[in-house]
Order: C-alpha cells, then structure tokens, then sequence
C-alpha cells in the first residue's frame, strides 16, 4: 500500500465536519465486523501502516484498533462509496474477535420479533485481555 | 416482523443526536451495498414495513430506499452493534443495484496504489431510473 498522501484517493472529510464512518468487513467471509470513526489522520495512518487506525469520539484520539488487545486489523482493500464519504476496509481481524466482549463481530444483536437476542461464540476474555497488562 | 415499537431493540438514538448509521448488506452475498442514516422514525418505518427506509440529510426528510427507482430493499434481518448505535440490515436489494449510479454497490471506488478505481457493471442507465417519470 502506498504511503504516499494522494489527494485522488482521499475521502471527503470536509463534507462531513471530519469524522467520516469506516466500515470494517471480513476481506474473505464478507462478514461486517464493526463500524468506526476516521478523520484525516487516522485515515493518513490506516494507509501507510496497513493496520486500521479509527478517531476515537470518547477518548479524542486516534485509535490503533488492537492497541489493548492485540487484535489489530490488516487491511486487504479499501473502498469508498459514491460520495466519497464512507469507508469499506476489507480486513483480516488478527485474534478472530473484533468487539469489545470477545465476540467476532460488533453487530451481535439480533432483532427477533420485540427481543434483541444476543449471538455469538464469545472468543476470549475481554477481562483477561483489557486489565491484564 | 413485528409492527410493535417495542423499547428493547430501539438503538440508543439519544447518543447520536437522533442520526445513527445504517449498513445495508446483502442478506445472501454479505455484500456491503450503502451506509445511509436513520432517525427513529425510519427504524419504526422500516420495522412496521419491513422495506429499508433512511433519513435523508439533504433533504431533511424520511427517505424510503426505491421510493423514485422501485428499486426498494427487502429487509430480512436487523442487528444492532455492540453499543446500539449502528444499524446493520440484512436485505435483498431489488433490482439488483443499490447505487443512484446505476452499479450493485455504492462502494465502488477501490483504492488502488494513489488511485481509485471504478469497478462494478452499470446496471441500469441512471437518467432512465430518475428522470424518465
């Protein structure tokens, strides 16, 4: 991936005061792990180091994502959408888990009839692997 | 689906000043076909009729996806993220192109090196889509 910031590839964070959505799926399965935030810079940073940096809104920082965990993203492709305001990474989610709670995917909670029904093997420890270090 | 406003799978649209993301993928492909944005009365749209309805930012009005190309979406599942504060819909896009180009995806634009690339067949011709009627 080139580490050049090209202008003809970068999104249109002016449109949208900054932060744009980053969607981040499975490069082989398809399956669509979780969605951050990116500004120019964690863009920038996601390019030249081929791992996916989000903004955090919480903290006010970039956000290696994997930082705690380890769990980092390797980006396999990136595409943007129509308007240039949306981001596709096509990744592949070192330590299979991409959420929080250890699950695979953040988008766990399935809407089934007036409940939301929690799925999904949970992969490890979020204890273990957030307050162990 | 169930046509009851029910609270327990209401995403959390306090957090976000009323917009949240909404993923739509194909239910089969796992294709990632748009991002758009939803207010809480198109998530009630879209449960009680069970066809995609978005907000639209510009226009500042409910947006039923289709509602100029017929082009409408088919909702087959709903899932929440972790925090409840993206939507991610599993849908059956009909006739075949998400996209107000005219393509099956609206994340066309692959980055390439420093340059994106435009890929995917054009599908219908938009002038005819949008303007014929």
């Amino acid at each position: 991936m080139s580490t050049e910031q090209n202008s003809a590839i970068q999104p249109d964070f002016e449109k949208e005061g900054g932060l744009l959505p980053a969607i981040a799926q499975d490069e082989i399965t398809g399956e669509v792990l979780m969605l951050a935030w990116m500004n120019k810079e964690a863009w920038e940073t996601t390019l030249s180091t081929g791992q996916a940096v989000y903004y955090s809104r919480s903290r006010k920082r970039l956000w290696p994502k994997g930082e705690s965990s380890g769990h980092v993203q390797l980006v396999k492709s990136i595409r943007l959408d129509c308007d240039k305001d949306v981001i596709l990474l096509g990744i592949e989610q070192i330590g299979r888990a991409a959420c929080h709670t250890g699950r695979r995917t953040c988008f766990h909670k399935r809407v089934h009839n007036d409940q939301l029904i929690d799925e999904g093997e949970i992969l490890f420890n979020p204890d273990e692997v957030y307050h162990s270090k």
